[in-house]
């Protein structure tokens, strides 16, 4: 996943996690820990993309794509992803959400 | 729709529409669009909420949730939506991305 790219198209029944959340103040780790995060996503078996954009104010959306839920399940449950999704809740996230949802479909400006 | 607000619960069910977007150079008019685009699709039959964020690269990320295939349909085709479609494919966007999704299940931070 890059800051500035499109994720490719996953296909009708592909799985999306859309996780919200608002920063904390200061980076703390946070930069860093964040892009270790993103290359071992992407290493993982059934990762079929991912999105992200935060604004100035600290309010992000990351969109990642999934093949189906033992993909999903298995990144949840990664150990350098624990420790991650622990700091995050800890001392990064002000607040977050997450939803789980399946691609009905997908078009662009490419077609 | 806040750039800094999570949407409220929407249920298993809803409709995410996630919308990725490369901006262009130069407001050229959108950021004015956008409020009014967020303002009257607030106000639309079957809208459940949206978040939002762009980066300072101009990447961006907004999901809206609606209650069925109807509402989304009846956004996509009301007239000053329609419109401010056309000047984004002309002018504002470099590339987009439009998913259509189901909602499965939802979590957040307040439980």
């Amino acid at each position: 996943m890059s800051s500035s790219g499109f994720a490719p198209r996953v296909g009708p029944g592909a799985l999306a996690v859309i996780f919200t959340s608002q920063r904390t103040a200061g980076d703390d780790g946070y930069a860093q820990t964040a892009e270790e995060m993103v290359r071992l996503a992407a290493q993982q078996d059934g990762f079929l993309g991912a999105e992200s954009a935060r604004g100035a104010d600290g309010f992000g959306l990351t969109v990642s794509y999934w093949r189906d839920e033992a993909a999903i399940r298995a990144w949840r449950e990664h150990g350098d992803h624990l420790a991650a999704q622990a700091a995050g809740k800890a001392r990064w996230y002000r607040a977050y959400r997450a939803r789980i949802c399946r691609v009905e479909r997908e078009y662009g400006s490419e077609g």
